[in-house]
């Protein structure tokens, strides 16, 4: 199971029988709108604040996810969320609705993969039939708890990043058909001193190259082995620092084979500054567009690295820089 | 590996090689004060915020841990760790300090055999040879971020419970000699309606009771199996409410083999109201306390109940009713 130092290569290579990803009015607008299963027409999802519209989103995703799997609720043995919530509610009010044994992570946006690895983890090891998966962010609620109110029109500088409101959820089991779950690797915590939260890409590259480096080296393999290595979210800003950084780091990645799910999910829209963020990024990103295409053969294998900026409003006003993390799972065609 | 539909059970029976408690000033006045390894004089342990002083506590308990399982810190393989603070920042600026591989987790006060679960399946399966579980809290930090400012000396009804200043953390191996993991099970969320931050005991027994019953039924285990049956921290309230739904639904624990971590670290001081809580509180009391008495002979199996009220402030302000999930894990000595 274990290989090198903090990876894992799961045997039995379990298997995504079900994912979905569920997007708001903004992202019906992206070049990955048909992605989605589904797209909503109003950011408030019907709800009467940010935060439910937030938790209706993952509350979508898991049971879309569940639909497509062609499994029944009561089978999923365990629920893994986070989100960017304070105390997670999104992902603890999900799992009060959906009545699934719930672990709650946390890692910002790298909870994505931390979730995925945690259920191919469980599942290879038998401790679990099914398990799924999910994470979400929304526009609104993250402006809310981690900037200024929304009314202020406060500038940002084009390094900021735009939320995604979005939530993606996968369905992992050790039976069924699809794509398969290789292998995982699992960050440590990296922190180059930056304490800029409008720059979290620059902040989180770092992080990134460290769990790609950890990959490559537990895992000995070639560095064009994938087909494609997508971060997730870096935007803009990150993804030219790390694919100036790998090279540096003899990590021959081939960079036309180097994405990021910021930079992929509003395409060349300037109004997100340096591209899409937030736990629903990489998420739906991973769950729709990805997967997708794996899918269709485009590609055979991928390794999707989710990266989080493990700050707080009070790190920050208490003068800590911004420490970052990676996660690593490669997923690969039947 | 997994029994029943949550519970897991651990054919290795994972080994507890290390554990520390790691406490405040209050906590030394305490009855359990000479099961702590370290008792602090002072609040802010020199530290210029609660927030900092907290994650000084709980990288103490992981690097004492680690002391006295006599192994290197590069043999860690992971942390997993989490606390009551937004975005658990001791956590992760904690996994900063240690490098070790990081994977956050949430779950409120449950959140520490949250850990200790997931620590034992990951020694279980061969995932890892060393992982260390950890949680902690701290009173300034917790009164400051989900009540109201100290200063005003607010009262508070005496369902009210007095967050721990504390952190506690285990080293899990599947070699070596030391108490031994036998099972887990994971918790869902239950929600019986209530909406009294005040009162979390009341709110958090039915979690219990749930986790509890689950536990018996998925391992087909008689009533009194355990030597002790221990929650935390549902305090003098929730424990009086749960020693009452324990036999209404047939559950015949012999109630004098059942107690609360948070009626313990406190005694009977009645300026703590319900008794103790918090992150630090089910950790301290059982890498302390309860795995000394574990250790001496005194019992030869018990049970730990963390539940956790997965509530936010947010949520509350919202007129939400508080989510509530309990996680179990059975402990043996050798």
């Amino acid at each position: 199971m274990r290989q090198g130092h903090q990876s894992w290569v799961f045997a039995t290579r379990p298997v995504i029988v079900g994912r979905a990803a569920i997007g708001g009015p903004f992202e019906a607008t992206g070049p990955l709108a048909e992605d989605f299963d589904t797209l909503h027409g109003d950011l408030m999802l019907g709800q009467e604040s940010w935060e439910k519209a937030e938790r209706v989103l993952m509350e979508e995703a898991c049971t879309k996810a569940i639909e497509k799997a062609g499994v029944q609720k009561e089978k999923i043995d365990f629920l893994l969320a986070g989100d960017l919530m304070n105390q997670i509610i999104s992902a603890s009010f999900s799992a009060r609705t959906l009545s699934i044994p719930f672990l709650g992570l946390f890692g910002a946006c790298s909870t994505a993969m931390e979730g995925l690895a945690l259920a191919a983890l469980m599942v290879d090891s038998k401790a679990a039939d099914y398990v799924v998966a999910a994470t979400g962010s929304h526009n609104g609620a993250a402006e809310k708890q981690y900037r200024y109110p929304t009314e202020y029109g406060a500038q940002k500088p084009p390094t900021a990043q735009w939320t995604v409101t979005g939530a993606g959820a996968a369905v992992v089991s050790g039976q069924g058909k699809g794509l398969r779950i290789q292998a995982a690797t699992i960050g440590h915590v990296v922190d180059m001193g930056m304490t800029d939260p409008f720059n979290m890409g620059a902040a989180m590259a770092p992080a990134a190259l460290s769990t790609i480096e950890s990959h490559f080296r537990d895992l000995a393999l070639p560095h064009d082995h994938y087909d494609l290595i997508v971060t997730g979210d870096l935007g803009r800003t990150g993804h030219a620092i790390l694919s100036e950084l790998l090279p540096k780091h003899n990590l021959h990645v081939p960079l036309e084979k180097y994405t990021d799910c910021g930079k992929l999910i509003y395409g060349e829209n300037p109004n997100v500054w340096s591209g899409g963020s937030g736990c629903g990024c990489v998420a739906t990103v991973t769950y729709g567009h990805l997967l997708n295409r794996l899918q269709a053969g485009e590609w055979k294998r991928i390794l999707v690295v989710a990266t989080g900026a493990l700050l707080s409003p009070i790190s920050y006003q208490q003068g800590e820089s911004i420490p970052c993390i990676a996660h690593a799972v490669a997923i690969e065609s039947e």
